[in-house]
């Protein structure tokens, strides 16, 4: 039996390019003498399709879009992931079942229902499906196919999250080969994760595995491809590329050994993280652009390292001709800011605008002097300088249709060091997953081969120059030290007694949490962020606003 | 044996606050001669704790205020809420249980955990807990118990969204009364639901209930108390109060028969939907500053209906000296745009302040000029007015200490007719979860005894004063019609087609339909919204962003 795995880049609601992308690459499967060709868990409706798997009309376009695909599908077979009714309603349960139809001769010959339903981080899968608890194998070819989805195989044996194993039931039936088609998204350490335990499950069983995932980004999550083959010793037989579409195929013999039919290099070494974060958010860009239909990106440029990492990226993301750079100087801009981001502007070749800041500021001050007359500058004033440049920003948005890129990191995130409705804006967040001591790696690795970034954009101590002479480090511990803590505390956890216990010093600690739990009001108005790391802010981290528990 | 229920106000993560409460409310109880005191589901820790539930110091806080409740518990015994470690852990499944303790003698005596977990709308509970599938009676003073917990209880006969349902184990233990701890939160059409629910139950297994809910607000959702006592005949004995704390007694006879210790009197008739949304959103404000340790709201005074219904609601929820009302006007305010406001300011009598922002969009187009030469007036230059106002408003929040009270309602929310970091800016959304058309009714109801809300801001046409005599009718249909079709959308989740056949103009329905759509990005960034509907937009309505699917 020849496999085919698809590893494609869908997108939400989207039926029409999903069903066409699937089309086509049937045919082509077809016409490379495959078998079989087998899609991404869901990928008829796009994933996370949140709540409009609530509406009827939305998984009835999912069923006529797999009866299209059926009626092309003769000569060879293919599995595809599909929201489906659940047909057993009448005993209780949720309406549907995450599903994978087994397609061949034109129509849905068998059906497979997710059994583990994750329900953490970004997932939210109980509050549209309901678990499957009875498993049969797909018979194709004198094969017996162990078919499951995704989560199906993600239960570690030394800490199990369900009580559940399915691939437990299915031996029963002595299936001689495994596939998984999966929804994993991207997390600068999340594959080596899949591996290990989608190798641990070949091994357990003694079975060949083929893993196919999702590529490409919907909103702030971005799916990395990097499907997956195993031999029945949960050796890597083959791993597909990371952050792009890829067709490749297989031969399974009967005695269900796998052979690749196009030259396979294995990786001799992991990409590291900041490689991977790097790829992952220029796809994260590319994709928010291109599937709300919009091509051009704005920033505000301040000579700092963060806009300018942003810039880069944008610029590879989507051609530097379609980055609008703007300069926005107060009077409290230094001037090496300013030839900074200038610099940045000529070595990328981007768009840029200069517009001063200043006039405006001046005019909310001289409007507010009735009201602040006699007190002193404070957060309000600089408040005033932020949200000023982000009027002007949004105000060219609406004039010429960019898109504002947010620029704000997480570590500033994290803390509040920003201002909403200022610096804080943007229609997706750029480095809010990305914590300072990364974006200065981040931007050193864009500068691998040549300078991009300005070396004093990299060298100078971060200020958010809202007033004379300020420095991050005024009111932040230095970042090597801000970003441990922040990852103790939003990655793992810990409350701040555990973290001192650590060695950290109490007042930074608790300063600090403090800072991170009282800026949740902040966050909840953000936008939303590429995600890349295990933890980010936003729907896989859900804060109350009015909490008083500080950790 | 002599029943206390207790329909207190919690604050999520304030151990002190929550624990002390509880503790002087056992003390009380115990004066009064009660045998046993009843709380709210997860009342230890506030509901909902979200992603505090994750911290293993949060949990170890929660068991540590059970026991000291415990130790003040003697001489009556009481049943609490709390997030409990799931000690069968071993065998798979999450960290924890939603548990309900039966504390009596100082001590905790049995432990019940929730079966049933929502995970619809704004629920998110299988993402914390692991669902029990075992059930024991609890046995005190004679009688045997069954304790369940909210959802347990809710499992529709007609249409039942879970396969098990807890009671019909439960009564092969054959207990003589029920007991169902709760934390319900508040719909406009909630107490009806909750009531015939209930009352069912009571009916089903022929057995008294007593039922606790939370009443207060945490964040966007609102608690209604309400909490219910119904005879084995399903029919209510007493109605706690809505949206007040409260503690009541009941004598229950050694066989099952249920006497209140206090005059009843059963409501007459229901509440009006829109009193109850009155009530509702005083809560939701009072409990919004009180809890975020704030006093004072600003807002913007258009002399539209909005603002002036969200000044009057935070006028009654925090005192009219503690609102600052700001009148912001642009040379397309009209002139009796002014006068309803300080008509408002008036017959409130709460602060206010005019600060004129001609001066400020003169600054922003001149700056811009270079950009924009030559292109016409549009979108671009109507924002800079709604993002001036909100700069403004913002600089007084960061000078004086207010929040600023976001004024947009549903119907605007829906169709995205705001203005990003201009009206859509706010620490929390008062009218984000009313339509148009029940803010007019909340305006009359607000005036039922005399005129606070100037009448002219009631009958004028709707706008939005951006440019020379703009209506919000020029591009909107009439908001009986929007709001229709947009409950029909959002609240019924029908489609475009199956809302035309409704009798709706096609290409209205279509294009509110895409209007509500495109949105999307824009709900994503504003406040929290006081959720006083069955479908709010925010936690209860997930929605992908760069989706293509339109209905």
């Amino acid at each position: 039996m020849k496999i085919a795995l698809a590893q494609l880049n869908y997108h939400i609601g989207n039926f029409d390019s999903n069903t066409e992308k699937i089309i086509n690459t049937i045919h082509a499967a077809r016409g490379k003498g495959a078998d079989l060709v087998v899609f991404a868990e869901l990928c008829i409706s796009g994933y996370p399709a949140r709540d409009f798997l609530e509406f009827k009309e939305f998984i009835g376009l999912c069923e006529q879009s797999a009866q299209t695909i059926a009626t092309a599908c003769t000569g060879i077979a293919c599995i595809i992931g599909i929201p489906k009714h659940n047909t057993n309603r009448s005993k209780g349960g949720k309406d549907l079942h995450n599903s994978a139809y087994f397609i061949a001769d034109g129509k849905v010959q068998q059906v497979v229902n997710k059994a583990l339903l994750p329900n953490y981080d970004v997932f939210d899968e109980y509050r549209y499906f309901e678990p499957e608890t009875e498993f049969t194998c797909v018979e194709y070819k004198g094969h017996r196919i162990a078919l499951t989805i995704c989560e199906d195989l993600w239960n570690d044996i030394e800490n199990p999250l369900y009580v559940t194993r399915p691939m437990d039931k299915l031996m029963e039936q002595k299936p001689d080969v495994m596939i998984n088609i999966a929804a994993s998204p991207f997390a600068y350490n999340h594959d080596e994760e899949r591996i290990a335990i989608l190798s641990d499950n070949a091994k357990r069983y003694n079975l060949p595995l083929f893993y196919v995932n999702h590529v490409g980004a919907q909103t702030e999550i971005i799916f990395d491809g990097g499907s997956l083959v195993f031999d029945n010793q949960g050796k890597v037989i083959d791993e597909l590329p990371y952050f792009k579409e890829v067709i490749t195929y297989y031969d399974l013999s009967d005695d269900s050994q796998v052979t690749p039919q196009q030259p396979v290099t294995l990786m001799p070494e992991r990409q590291s993280d900041i490689e991977q974060i790097h790829q992952g958010l220029i796809l994260g860009i590319r994709d928010y652009f291109y599937k709300s239909g919009f091509k051009q990106a704005i920033l505000g440029l301040s000579g700092g390292i963060d806009s300018a990492v942003v810039c880069a990226l944008a610029a590879e993301a989507l051609g530097a001709e379609n980055v609008m750079a703007v300069l926005l100087p107060s009077k409290y801009s230094t001037g090496h800011s300013i030839t900074d981001a200038e610099d940045l502007v000529e070595n990328l070749g981007c768009m840029s605008e200069t517009v001063e800041i200043k006039s405006i500021t001046d005019a909310f001050e001289t409007a507010l002097h009735p009201q602040f007359e006699g007190l002193p500058f404070n957060i309000a004033e600089e408040n005033l300088q932020a949200r000023s440049r982000a009027v002007v920003l949004m105000a060219m948005c609406n004039k010429f249709g960019y898109i504002l890129l947010n620029t704000s990191n997480k570590s500033e995130a994290a803390v509040g060091y920003g201002t909403l409705y200022g610096d804080m804006c943007g229609g997706i967040s750029v480095l809010g997953d990305v914590y300072k001591t990364q974006v200065y790696q981040l931007a050193n690795y864009i500068n691998r081969d040549k300078e991009i970034i300005p070396q004093n954009s990299i060298v100078k101590p971060p200020s958010a120059e809202l007033r004379p002479d300020q420095k991050d480090s005024d009111s932040l511990p230095d970042y090597n030290t801000l970003d441990t803590i922040l990852v103790e505390y939003i990655e793992h956890r810990l409350s701040s007694g555990e973290i001192i216990q650590q060695g950290y010093d109490e007042a930074t600690v608790r300063r600090v949490i403090k800072l991170v739990n009282t800026a949740e009001h902040k966050r909840y108005q953000t936008p939303p962020i590429l995600r890349v790391s295990p933890k980010a802010f936003g729907m896989g981290r859900r804060m109350p606003i009015v909490g008083k528990y500080l950790s």
